[in-house]
């Protein structure tokens, strides 16, 4: 384990840390709150720290597979840890691990909150949980490498590490390049959708917020009832911002070189297609609840959009829908966006994965002579993608199973237990019964909290990373 | 496809069924009941089917691997339909679905009932229910082709498919020995039952009944209230045996042949771990509940062993234990027996396949040059046993969700829901909250009813022959 380049990494991240403080900062300074002090003093801290961890020399700038999951589960974790302090500092949050599971909850963009009352925060608190979306959407460390040659050739392995869905593909030769032009993107449809709030009547504060919480799929809201009081309008803008920051950011990349074939995969293909029965059967289902099918169909695109996007905005309490509609919703919970988008989730292209090998397998079963291999988009699946397939899919479960019966102390329904873990570790937010859309984290037991903040972290990373931290083999020489 | 030969074993199958029909034949001449002709009419229909599909002579014995998919799907969907008959003519259950519903349930050992007053049913009826357990209990093939020559040396693949496990070892080399050693032990075993049960006060009729039922780990009881009003002694026995038949068979034959290292392997010891585990915690978190610890003990004892066991046999109200202890039951209902035995589930040599692969991969990505072969009891697992467990994950989870989705349309709780295609899936029977211990199946919607015999065929079968059965590629040239 290079453990100097770890510590090296860590350091320029809490340096970076610092600086993001500066956004909570400046809305505290417009909107002349005193909490400003409890982010500068947090921002100064980190930056000492990171200051401390960077001055060593480094001699050794290789890194192994291993050390890249160690980074990246130790960098979120330390960002969480850091980022809790103004919620707590302040009083905003009394208890510490509320305040890391709030945070925690910001920057692996879930949007699950222990608050009752979030319209009583200030507004920079409020700035700076929409900004832990916006920082953790696209990956803190990819963000770092844009700007930063952290560890010369090796970045690849941290990228791999944070990078959501089975495999990452560079888009140009370079990493750094290819996390550039990502983050552009990124930052573009941002300023896009900020624009269109704006028109629909949002205040500057309002759209920021809501921008930041779409663009990382993360889902804080700044009112009680989420999205449910603004206009149709601004409603249809974030349901379309939410699909939009879905799809792999690569497809972007192919239109914007004109390359209409590429960006259409069968991943994004799928993808909309889910989404079109999905809403379609919702609609039909939930209709005799609305005057118009047309206020139905808002509300169910709104919802499906926010649930498969694994954001988690609400426009209405959907766990009054029936249960047909409530069973496919959670259904899409665990599908979640296509790989290499800010959404969460088991992923698009990993279903699809799953299908397929499953037909193939099944043909091999039928004619046990016949070998084919499986393909997607006309490129081979490597035995390797669909091996870390299956053990994702395995390591899925047994967390998912571990999370409930650790939280089941706690002596809650079923469906709460069951809908939380879900909701927490595909990076959603709100699930069904008592953390239903108009509910909060806040009555659970600290130590499930912790559970939920373990699911948190490992589902943004993918499980491996969290896996591996927790593997005693890693720390063996 | 051969379709002489599916058809020839069908044909014995139907000869077979008639003949097990004596049963029921015999328990309505003894107590006088007028269905013994509803049995007798069956029988004798189910006889000319049988003799007519036999006589034709048939010239290619050859067997494939699809071929045996096929047969054993088709013949347990044939024996059922069939084997439903008198329930329906009788008028006893007056819809078909229905009877075959409870038909199904019981070949495939789950013990699901549509029924709300079982003690309403004549006894002949009640025999039959129980005998159905024992028959399906360690496969109906299996037992024919335990006294029949059906496919020369090509009957492998129909025990393969038909046995449970991720893998088939036969004890001896010759197919046929092994299924009639199997099926010595396990006639052994129902008898000791029986004997015990008699000594405990149970009348002949009871204990007939009780020791198929638990034979065949299906749980069809005979009483509405289960196992509840039986003494203690009844109770103790009745959990002792059905942990006896969760074991592989394998490991009696070699406790008789004297090699117990063999007979206690990773798997048994898991399982008894497990059950420890199980009965110890649920212990803890009920004896508030219980007049003594004692009580407690017993209770929990008997009810994971009747969950993981996959009987379904209850002494209590278990839906209304702590939430933990409930998430503790279901959990091991997904886990279920050992390989081999006639319990239902995942099974356990399955869990401990997925759990040693995700610690080997989790290795692998930690020193990805080192490369290590998965053992268990000091043999290798062979990469197609470890490609075939991840591929049942797959379908069960596709199967189970697909499941859920569809029974939805009935409008009734999650929990219910849940719990109702986890009991069918996995042969259990009760669930909880609507379909619990003290609850029946009978208000679910006809298609519902229809979702819940496919779970309850596939997962008897392993999934595998069922999904062939509805592969379109099984049935092209």
């Amino acid at each position: 384990m290079n453990f100097k380049m770890i510590t090296y990494v860590i350091g320029w991240l809490l340096t970076f840390e610092a600086a993001f403080m500066a956004v909570p900062i400046i809305t505290a300074a417009v909107y002349g709150e005193v909490e400003a002090w409890h982010f500068v003093g947090t921002a100064v801290f980190c930056l000492i720290i990171g200051r401390l961890l960077t001055f060593k020399k480094r001699k050794n700038t290789t890194l192994y597979s291993r050390d890249g999951f160690v980074i990246v589960a130790l960098s979120w974790t330390i960002l969480s840890i850091f980022g809790a302090m103004p919620f707590w500092l302040s009083g905003a949050i009394p208890n510490y691990v509320d305040a890391l599971f709030e945070t925690v909850s910001g920057f692996t963009t879930t949007g699950a909150s222990i608050l009752s009352d979030v319209e009583a925060l200030p507004k920079c608190m409020l700035m700076w949980r929409s900004f832990t979306h916006w920082v953790g959407g696209m990956g803190v460390l990819v963000f770092i490498m844009a700007f930063l040659p952290l560890a010369g050739g090796q970045n690849m392995h941290i990228m791999r590490a944070e990078s959501p869905g089975p495999s990452v593909s560079k888009l140009v030769p370079r990493v750094r390049t290819t996390a550039l032009i990502l983050y552009a993107i990124y930052f573009v449809l941002t300023v896009i959708e900020f624009i269109l709030l704006l028109c629909g009547g949002m205040t500057i504060f309002e759209a920021t917020n809501t921008a930041f919480a779409t663009a990382g799929t993360g889902g804080f809201g700044f009112l009680n009832s989420s999205m449910g009081s603004f206009s149709p309008y601004i409603q249809i803008v974030i349901t379309v911002f939410m699909l939009l920051f879905s799809i792999n950011f690569n497809s972007y990349f192919f239109i914007l070189l004109g390359r209409f074939k590429d960006a259409f995969t069968t991943e994004v293909r799928t993808f909309l297609i889910i989404v079109a029965t999905a809403i379609t059967a919702i609609t039909i289902n939930i209709s005799p609840l609305f005057e118009s099918v047309g206020e139905a169909l808002r509300h169910s695109s709104f919802t499906v959009a926010s649930l498969i996007s694994t954001t988690g905005f609400s426009t209405v309490d959907f766990d009054l829908w029936p249960e047909f509609s409530k069973n496919v919703l959670v259904l899409i919970m665990f599908i979640g966006a296509c790989a290499g988008s800010t959404g969460g989730g088991i992923k698009v292209s990993r279903i699809i994965i799953l299908f397929k090998s499953l037909g193939k397998e099944l043909r091999t079963l039928i004619h046990p002579r016949e070998v084919k291999k499986l393909k997607i988009d006309g490129h081979i699946v490597e035995h390797e993608t669909l091996r870390s397939v299956n053990v994702y899919m395995v390591s899925f479960v047994l967390i998912f199973v571990f999370s409930i019966v650790a939280i089941s102390f706690d002596n809650h329904d079923f469906i709460t237990n069951f809908t939380a873990v879900t909701a927490t570790i595909n990076n959603i937010g709100p699930g069904l019964e008592m953390v239903g859309p108009t509910c909060n984290f806040g009555f659970f037991s600290i130590p499930s909290k912790l559970v939920f903040i373990f699911d948190m972290l490992a589902g943004r990373l993918e499980l491996f990373p969290m896996l591996v931290l927790f593997t005693p083999a890693t720390w063996k020489k």
